[in-house]
């Protein structure tokens, strides 16, 4: 190992980003085959043509390919706090309560930064959930805390999470990382949840992703006056459809803001990924339109799932749907539990079912309605093929 | 302060980032005013129109907006090695030595979380030079060792930097920046410099920043093999005309690669971003035509300068120039000298032309031949009218 490199950085497993060619035959004489991309929790729908058209325009026309793009997103700040505000019907959001980031990613790192680095802090996460947190904290060389969850609700298990918190660990927990609804679970927090975050020490900085928010419907944004120790990250990348551009953002208390903004890269956000943020908000009740029908897709999923009986399936607020094998399947399939999931999984794959294998389970992405019956088509058969069918 | 905030990020004085808004007219009621961002080091030249037609159709036609980008840059790394063997007429430079960020920028917090986090590093670096550097290193946490230059030359004090080096600093220095040729001051560095960088012991690791490469035309590259603790930094964002996009790489031991690989954002470069790098490769020949027009313009606005007896000019290797004013002509001016250069930097600022006032002097971005002349006009009248002319 090169002398300069941490030690502690030779374990680090990476996070498996998407492969991003999926609709590419890498071969050129392997016929390109359409695969469902069911692994990311993406909108299935691009923008408008309208939209993307007007995007086009303005990058041929007006942006400055050879110019730093803004580095003090003031516009886009104001856009994002009036779109906040009318979500959630408040009226505290201010630009000064922004910050926007390449991705929740960078804001996931500015945070960890902000409090844990130099020893001052570890953090505290409810797996399964969002590996990033974990992952992020890692390369940071920051100590992570897991708690479990209930197998038959997934809710947090708090009783543990408050040792933890009340046991004064070395360094203490300085960022609470919670998934308001989970990934990969679905699951939103129950109010029981959301009164112990209302008790968390005012040390410990709680971070509420509401990356699935306009998915649920739920937001904790009416409280946060109450509490300056939360901090609230949504993205662009999902109900508002542009992964591609990488747009984040964190509401909280001006001075944890200021902080962040001062940690972030100066030049974050290319200046399209900009334009195209603020016109997403300009055009926010055309593009949320789609959520109606992409939560009737998901709870459709749900009802049709839940006729396997060798899976067990999960509610969801979210755009996406956790299921596992059951025990009794597994036996069924004279596999390991991890080998049968695997061979679904994979056989999936072949077919051009693309979901992620996690948690011991499935996390399958809500797609179009097309997707989405084939994923039941070819779900349903291979169980059967796989003599994973009760 | 809120009490999860580390509390050594209170003093941290962060970059200021460009306005990004400078050609717009803020007030409506105000004119709008060309002003010339001679600031930031970019290139005046935006992309030709053909090329900004191509990303726009692009953009419109191929490129999902709502799917997450490519996060394995393979066709990027495998088309960056291909230039950059080009570029240095070496053969040696393989996908596998590539690691592309969101411009130099997460390079640079990278390398520093690779090597310096968890009190196992601090950084040298040699002022006056690209600010970043130790901005980032303190937002991390870690130290940062500087020592000077000459004032004729900006050679740096390697005397001081090896009796740094050498006189064991807890905790070690692990990471040594220099930028080749330098900023805000415009020297590459000399055979003895580079001399010194080959004897720099292997367990600190040495960035060699070549953002200005294809102005200066001399690269460590071929080097590079002999030297697994070297790493190159280059980027878009200067000659190749992309600074709105963010794209910056690293060139290294394949090692080094793969953990800055796990450290960084999986998703971290936007679609259009990677398409944008990618096709200003395949055109290199095309845009890196005007470098000559850059430099010309470059030396002869250095001769211009030089004739200003106010003003000590130093000569430059990239598309900048550093100039300060002379002891007597502040002394002539009945003010301090930092008095005097900010009221010189603020009246070219009124009159539209936007420099960098830094490190005691002036960084003066080459513009296009009529940015350059208006920056002479202004300059010499200006010294003119505040009594800086002798």
């Amino acid at each position: 190992m090169l002398p300069f490199i941490r030690s502690d950085l030779a374990q680090l497993v990476a996070y498996t980003p998407h492969p991003g060619s999926t609709v590419q035959g890498s071969t050129p004489s392997v016929p390109v085959q359409v695969v469902d991309r069911l692994d990311t929790n993406e909108s299935p729908y691009d923008l408008p043509p309208e939209l993307k058209q007007k995007l086009a325009w303005l990058y041929q026309n007006e942006l400055e390919a050879n110019r730093y793009p803004d580095g003090g997103h003031q516009q886009l700040k104001r856009a994002i706090a009036h779109y906040a505000n009318i979500s959630a019907q408040t009226l505290w959001v201010q630009p000064e309560n922004i910050t926007v980031g390449n991705g929740s990613d960078e804001l996931i790192r500015s945070l960890l930064i902000a409090t844990c680095l130099g020893g001052e802090g570890s953090i505290l996460v409810a797996d399964p959930t969002f590996s990033m947190y974990g992952i992020t904290a890692t390369t940071l060389g920051v100590s992570v805390h897991s708690v479990g969850r209930d197998e038959g609700t997934f809710a947090i298990d708090v009783e543990a999470a408050n040792q933890i918190l009340n046991g004064a660990p070395q360094p203490a927990v300085r960022l609470l990382f919670v998934v308001h609804p989970n990934s990969p679970t679905g699951n939103a927090l129950t109010p029981a949840e959301i009164d112990w975050l209302r008790h968390v020490p005012e040390s410990v900085l709680v971070v509420i992703d509401e990356a699935y928010f306009e998915f649920s419907g739920t937001s904790l944004l009416t409280e946060m006056p109450q509490h300056p120790n939360w901090v609230i990250l949504r993205t662009f990348s999902k109900a508002f459809r542009l992964a591609s551009h990488r747009v984040g953002y964190a509401i909280s208390h001006p001075e944890l803001v200021a902080t962040l903004d001062k940690i972030r890269l100066p030049y974050n956000l290319p200046s399209l990924s900009q334009s195209a943020a603020l016109l997403a908000l300009e055009h926010a009740p055309n593009l949320l339109e789609v959520i109606g029908t992409i939560t009737a897709e998901r709870d459709r999923l749900y009802q049709a799932l839940q006729q396997c009986p060798s899976l067990q399936v999960w509610p969801s607020a979210a755009n996406l749907i956790f299921a596992r094998l059951t025990p009794e399947a597994v036996a069924q399939s004279a596999q390991s539990a991890e080998e049968a999931a695997i061979a679904l999984f994979q056989s999936l794959k072949t077919q051009g079912t693309l979901i992620r294998y996690i948690a011991g389970g499935f996390r399958i992405t809500v797609g179009t309605p097309e997707e989405n019956q084939r994923t039941l088509t070819r779900l349903t058969a291979t169980l059967q093929r796989l003599s994973l069918a009760k």
